[in-house]
């Protein structure tokens, strides 16, 4: 597997590495780019957990690579970094016909496609639960341990994900995510269109299903919603988060930040926390 | 003055306030943009001083603004960061003929052309020092303290700025600068351009030069510069910065940092130790 690996940068970031690679994926059946942050821990043998990162709509590896301020604390806490691509990518993958930024190109919502054309490659869920951790665990000196965040779309893929797995992420959490998108217009057309018409399908995807479902009792979340976010009301929906997780004794603290908007502006200001957060739980059930 | 200032965005960051704004240059003739990040100190009806940073080649306000992290120190100390772009801007704007990232928009090299077409609208030199800081200071919540930083060109920008302005900046700090234009190809061929090819009047914007004439003896100075820096060698000089302070008796402490690289990556890993390094003289100066 490690074969087709190709580093494509190399640079040096608070005395650790951050690396950016190309790789075949099976799952997505493309050539697929994700990048990963080194800290100095693993410069004399050491191997450390690892927090996988998905970004949100339009979003590549790059968004959160260069604008969170993550590695600060990923160096301080030796704790690696893991960032995917957001959906299939390459002249092969079908995109939305008209172009939109919701759909398609760079807006994969980590499910695995059911409906035509989409169901060729976009297989984000295979991808980010199965094939790029054993992609990540087989090349470089990290352990199995592992945590998921990630922002708005990419905050929905690491809640879903956590929930879905339960014991293989020690902590999830996430920025302004799309908490219950079969009620949400962002949702429920990328959810017609990967999963076909049959509602009752959408929820093996949604945050809120999932934890009315009997998700996440052991899991610890956090999540950090910005007041000012223009997608709060009609997309993300955070609200009915709050009340799902209280209903069902699921472990989770949503705070709303006064200002704050979706923008990276916003991840920057908090990321410190949620590192801390997770190596809390990867350290503590290492 | 003010009334020609149009936000373009605004964005809650580490408590305080990342601003981007638009306004019409009289030294530039042309349409500007700048950003400007407010510290939380600021809320109490205080004012702050201001740390200017100058940007590298092909650059805008914004790399600095995402990339190096810069707001979390800021706001921790009580210093405004004002983020300036690299050159005139717009339509009627000289460009270079061939379109070299080098030459032109992306690249007014913070000096003032003497030669056509260039003389129009490329005076950097006249915005940096005097438009902006008199627009800055008339408008937002900061006290006429201030220093300068910058990038390879910014860095440039930010050293021969500060050495040609005895006491108008408490320090000047730089990553990757160009130290020694005069005797670099980027330099040379940006100053035969805009200068023409009298070289005496070259070294009116050559930090090396400027130091050797006896500029900077009260300027504290602090220089990163990476060692993997594809640049060092040939563009940037650094050992030609390093003999000229000593031998004029300049307070220059010039860092080189094994493994780092041209990059905001480099910058980000090491912004925090700049903002420390200006704060303590823009607050002990106060």
């Amino acid at each position: 597997m490690s074969s087709s690996l190709e580093m494509i940068s190399a640079n040096r970031s608070f005395g650790g590495w951050h690396k950016k690679y190309q790789h075949r994926s099976s799952s997505l059946n493309c050539e697929m780019t994700f990048s990963i942050y080194l800290p100095p821990q693993v410069d004399d043998g050491g191997k450390v957990p690892v927090l996988y990162w998905l970004s949100g709509l339009t979003c590549t590896d790059d968004n959160f690579s260069h604008k969170a301020g993550a590695q600060r604390y990923a160096a301080a806490l030796g704790v690696a970094l893991v960032m995917a691509d957001t959906s299939p990518r390459g002249d092969g993958v079908a995109d939305d016909a008209d172009g939109a930024y919701d759909m398609g190109l760079g807006a994969g919502f980590y499910l695995n496609a059911t409906e035509a054309p989409w169901n060729s490659h976009y297989k984000m869920y295979d991808y980010i639960v199965d094939e790029l951790p054993a992609l990540v665990e087989s090349v470089f000196p990290v352990t199995t341990k592992k945590a998921i965040s990630g922002h708005s779309m990419g905050g929905h893929g690491a809640l879903t994900i956590a929930l879905k797995n339960s014991g293989v992420y020690t902590s999830a959490s996430a920025f302004s995510p799309i908490v219950n998108p079969v009620n949400s217009p962002w949702g429920k057309k990328a959810f017609a269109a990967y999963l076909g018409d049959d509602v009752a399908a959408w929820s093996a995807y949604d945050t809120v299903e999932l934890m009315n479902q009997g998700a996440g009792k052991a899991l610890p979340i956090l999540v950090d919603q910005g007041l000012d976010d223009s997608f709060l009301a009609e997309q993300l929906l955070t609200d009915n988060l709050v009340q799902a997780a209280q209903a069902n004794g699921v472990d989770a603290k949503v705070r709303y930040q006064p200002g704050y908007d979706h923008s990276y502006y916003f991840i920057a200001s908090f990321i410190e926390q949620h590192l801390i957060f997770h190596a809390k739980h990867l350290v503590g059930s290492a």
